[in-house]
């Protein structure tokens, strides 16, 4: 049972979000820019940063939910977002995305984390400033999101495949529409 | 030196927003309804779980641009700011925002390091499902903005004083203006 009063319903974040409409404008249309605004990252990279962020702080909804979403922007390859999580060293994904994942990684344990060799790295593969920018605050987004799903004790579906609709949606449609 | 090429005269979160104003809009209309929207909450006690959240990430620029701007809310009072920061319990603050920094300093770990007891502690003392949905909210997102401007590597001065202005500004003219 979540925390506190929130419509019994909604999963996840879609709780609190009911509950506050006033501050739930604004996390989506953070979350809108972030995973689908301009970029010269993919959607599905920049939700396989996110559902990556949310494995390693163990949020169950929006590591499946987000993995989801990244899992419709790369032709429904479940397996692959499953390696990402699990160990995305031996993913079938390019260099660059793997050394962004690796600063992901620091900024999930806290900013100071994050060297100038895990930048380095990440140039010599051709990120960007601005991907490196974009990498660092969808994690700390997710840091967030992840925090206020779990600090509110909402519930969320176990099966990968119950995301699988709302995976679509967000791929598709976006974070607007919720 | 900052991790990516940002503006060298702006201090913490200024470089990154300015860097990418897409995503400040976004980040500073966040913070301006959590920290100064209607809540039942002063804006004072809602600095105080932000500066208090940000101390307990090491974030220097974030505790101490929020501590300037709860300082300027409570009669320009530092040292009570100070007080929170190092232990709250300590602080002449009221017995339920000490319990409410309770759930921040919870939150701050991680969302599931809330306890049914913590929420429970907060409700003796008066707290609303809508004081403790905001308090794990704004942790939640100190937690973001914490790793965003130390993610990127950003400088901060190291004198409290030196913030003195900027809480000015933060407490009587809010988010929208940076």
């Amino acid at each position: 049972m979540a925390h506190i009063d929130l419509p019994k319903d909604l999963p996840g974040i879609l709780g609190p979000m009911a509950f506050k409409p006033e501050t739930a404008k604004h996390l989506n249309a953070l979350a809108e820019t972030l995973l689908r605004g301009p970029s010269t990252l993919t959607s599905g990279e920049r939700e396989l940063i996110a559902a990556y962020t949310s494995h390693q702080n163990n949020c169950l909804f929006c590591h499946s939910s987000h993995g989801a979403a990244a899992a419709h922007h790369l032709g429904r390859d479940y397996a692959l977002v499953e390696q990402v999580k699990q160990d995305y060293q031996s993913a079938p994904i390019t260099n660059k995305l793997k050394t962004l994942l690796g600063i992901a990684g620091k900024v999930q344990k806290g900013g100071r984390y994050v060297t100038p060799e895990d930048i380095e790295a990440a140039r010599k593969e051709g990120a960007t400033d601005e991907e490196i920018h974009d990498t660092v605050l969808i994690a700390a987004a997710f840091c967030m999101f992840n925090r206020y799903v779990d600090g509110l004790g909402t519930w969320a579906p176990q099966e990968t495949m119950a995301y699988d609709d709302m995976g679509k949606r967000l791929a598709e449609v976006g974070y607007m529409s919720f």
